[in-house]
């Protein structure tokens, strides 16, 4: 693609959180990249193995400050970077850079409803308009064509995946769509909390940031923008005492005229073609370990006792398709490469 | 209340699973009572401790088979047995002895919702026309007269304490009630099934029982019952790696005219009296932690962002409320003890 | 004891670490007790049940600094400050307070240890000479007689139950004395440090301070005095995905003319008037799962295949018998309170 | 290799198993095999995929009986059979066919050995000759010759690459060599015993088969071999709550002048060159979940406090290193190919 060796040079910003180092996992494996570029301003100057031993067996750059990053050295930058700072860092790149970012910077493209949830102006509003929102199955032309694709957040990602097509072709109704989550704790990200301690989240469950998540209006844009409607939904997360994973009951009215049936029919056959997405065959139930570090989406549809009713399950692992993983299905597509390349592990269960 | 020493002499039928062992712990703590009788055919002459170790510092009797059971000997009979052989020991004790039911035998009033339900008609139906849903805080006088309690299932427990109030007041909407439940693995008892190794439980979520579980009835039956109309509601539980405790996040449609405030008010004013149910204030959230091995159950109620709408949740110890404390609260009141008694654990956390 | 109400009045300093909490969760259920103070100067002002939901359901008095605490409306303090801190405070308390201790501060009673395995000199040598190491079951007549009672750690606790007897007797080598620990997540206290956090801890187990953790000196010292002659151990903890308990497995050789079986006759005979510690039966296995939430210790003595030696195990719950319990059985021994009173919950399992 | 697309063909033999599953897992990504045959007796007829959904998103052959099995579509079946079965099923095999047994029956040399531990005279003693020990690193010139190779044990494997080195130099005394092992519970594989059950297993820890374990037999033999005088060793293996991983203490007597630092760079030299074992940093410490779902095995060494002795510790994933890698590790080495093909998936962390 690029330099001498025919290989992506890959940067990696803000490389030691668990998503970073998720990055790092995945493009270590990857045929067609070569990390050249690793940042993480609090631990400049060590080895990503100092930071996260399970790398120990790699051959990787020593963890650098992003001020000393040299863009020319590579041809793509990940930015796992708190949102906010990504921002100006990102408005800062050499303009040639692809980038894919995998905060919530470029997400939302309203910039009073990202001005709403997160707190403060946007600083690169220009940056917002540029940026394609990064759900591949759903996006390919456009992140083909991209510079900056803004991946989605790992919660939007189950719901969006399952609702789409759904919502799209009519099949549910846009009103009351109830989506309780259930989360592992690696959502939360390395940061030092006493809510993210063992002893607080082992033995126990509870919903957090409840109608108040930010992943709300994420997941109300895209399914407003396919309805040609604002949508309005229920999410409720719940942390649960596991490392990776999410999974999502969703529960929804049908559509006139729609049935169960053809609401697993649709879905079945709007993803058959894809790799990552599956719906699980009639009496399976989608279970959170079943995707547990691969790049898989499972999909389920069952009917509910309450008629015109429908339950539905998407479960996927938040820091390999909720984050990491997408961000390199992103990356693939960006470069011309085979979609499904460096992503074919299958999941580790148990 | 009868024997010499004045104790209430207690027999435990089928004692070797968990709720068994959990109605020994609390008995052996329980002032006003004295454990006589311990059974549980698999591993008649067996010590309890062997069954238990953690129970090897108590002075038991040792487990015998249910039909070398001498019921003189006895006060009361808590029924710790699979649903269907219940039915048919009960069914032969001597009339003068209280019951209190930990199955499902009794639960369910309509033979024709049970037999659809258990797969088998009902084998002692003139019992089940006497005996008297336990759920203490909504059936206190019934259960002070009883005979024969029918203690609820977990989660119908945790999901009336919750809804029974707001449904008798109008508050909510009966219609599309929709229960989204989390519960530990304990909930299956002490089964040997594949499905509750370790291995498959770890690190992982999934829905169970979609649409089927029988636990939806006995919840429809209640609430029917103090609607006045027949409610029918989505019940979806699913199965979380930790070993005690559930959570149910319930959304609902608010009453004509009611508010969130309204919900919290009513719950509040309702259980204050109560010594084990309690709303969480405003700005927290209930944990299936802050409940572990304790008698109390914790209801919260939380805004939805889409209008009209209510976040609802409770949680419990299923081996506890949900089961053998609540079945020890039950047999407090049938004996005129304090309702409080042996059941003043404080959760144990973390 | 004391006050109108007979009641002996009880503050806790440090109450919202996790042994305070546990405390607090112990003394609420102590019928001689009342909890009269609780201190936590980075929450003062705060009830408990803010920072410690699960206890919402006690009256308790709110949080408040150390330096506000009326120690005239006290009979007895429990120190769970952080090391060094307490030596300071509890020399600034009454000379009439009984104190109860559970840091490290007066454990050691040699000074140049104490300031080379804490890195300070300690800052109340008076009161280092007074203070006795409270393991009840082997400084019983000492506990009632003292003001100052500094409670053992609790991996002493379950090493020094299990060997003292046997040094004592000469049935072990006091050569090469080989603890293998492993521990849950509680023993490192709520204290917000990355290593602690679920995600690093969850699926997976490492040793930690090897060869340098401080409770080596402290079972070295009670070791050598009723040996007579300095005895150096091995001790190695590990970290494991738990949270409560710790299990010991101790490899030691046999003394001279000693036979697995004399061992375990020997501790059955030491611990059999006991009401907390206890051997195994023959052919049983200590867990930690088996006194979890409880004031029991276990103790089992195994054959090894080399001949000559034996495997010897302990478990108890750090929180329980390795702190907030020990330290309320040496209240209760200080006072001339029944040994078990309040502690007499039985292990919480599942 | 063989057939057409010049890929080794590969049958596994109790594919149902989790060993079976993981084995599926990575040969499904190696680049130099194709699965063509999957026997399990008690699902014979399902896809494996209603056995293992994990696996759903390959294309694989159903599982049938291994009466069924068509052996000359295969050039190496993998064997996850129960132990004493495989004799028989093994035996049976074209001659031509390479075997790689994942059970434990072609470990033991010497068949008094074998049938006092696994209780039954051996079966194919004929092959018991043959069999190469696949502890690949210390055995590569006779697996590559190697019809059939017997895999180490998960803890032999461990054990064996920590102490082969340090015994064969006299690093370490030979007397008392002592191995706490702690492991994760897919060891016990998918087994459905009540010890399993998660709810007997989560919050936990306990030893088991204390001086007992059939893998004791295995690490002496290996030992005694390289020693060249018999050796007998403490083994005691703990169950704790995680799925994958095994870390072992071994707590030795440094040899005649050896130091710890001769120990560390023996074993630094010794594993140099080898691609899967690894020599953690002086500082750093050997986590088990440092090498989960993959295939290395790292090795930490400590000094004692007691002088003359030393603390080491190693850690692999027994699914993996430990039994399906190892086994591919060896298949690898028997058809020549690059050793390290298709296990170099890095470490899933968190």
């Amino acid at each position: 693609m690029s330099k001498a060796n025919g290989k992506i040079e890959v940067g990696v910003l803000g490389a030691s959180g668990y998503t970073g180092a998720d990055l790092v996992r995945l493009l270590a494996a990857h045929p067609a990249t070569e990390l050249r570029l690793l940042t993480a301003n609090a631990h400049a100057g060590k080895p990503m193995a100092q930071v996260y031993p399970h790398l120990g067996g790699l051959d990787l750059p020593d963890l650098i400050k992003v001020e000393d990053a040299d863009w020319d050295a590579v041809d793509v930058a990940f930015c796992g970077l708190p949102h906010g700072t990504t921002q100006e860092i990102i408005a800062g790149l050499p303009a040639a850079l692809k980038v894919v970012d995998l905060s919530a910077d470029f997400r939302l493209t309203d910039a009073a409803t990202y001005a709403q949830w997160y707190g403060h102006e946007h600083r690169a509003l220009h940056l917002q308009e540029e940026a394609v929102y990064g759900l591949t199955e759903h996006r390919r032309a456009e992140v083909k064509d991209a510079r900056l694709v803004a991946c989605p957040g790992c919660y939007p990602t189950a719901a969006l995946l399952l609702l789409l097509p759904l919502v799209a072709e009519g099949l549910i109704s846009s009103e009351d769509i109830i989506i309780d989550a259930k989360s592992g704790v690696t959502g939360a990200g390395r940061s030092v909390k006493e809510a993210n301690l063992f002893a607080e989240i082992a033995e126990g469950i509870h919903p957090y940031a409840v109608a108040a998540h930010r992943h709300a209006p994420e997941i109300e844009q895209e399914l407003s923008a396919v309805s040609g409607a604002p949508i309005l939904v229920n999410f409720t997360p719940h942390l649960m005492p596991m490392n990776r994973g999410e999974l999502l009951t969703t529960y929804v009215r049908l559509g006139e005229g729609a049935s169960v049936e053809a609401l697993r029919a649709a879905l079945g056959a709007r993803y058959d073609p894809e790799p990552f997405v599956r719906v699980v065959p009639q009496g399976a139930v989608p279970a959170s370990r079943h995707v547990r570090g691969s790049n898989f989406c499972l999909l389920g549809v069952f009917p509910d006792r309450i008629p015109g009713r429908a339950i539905l399950v998407s479960t996927l692992d938040n820091l390999v398709k909720g984050s990491s993983g997408q961000a390199i299905q992103n990356m693939n597509v960006m470069f011309g490469l085979e979609e499904t390349l460096g992503l074919e592990q299958q999941p580790l269960f148990p």
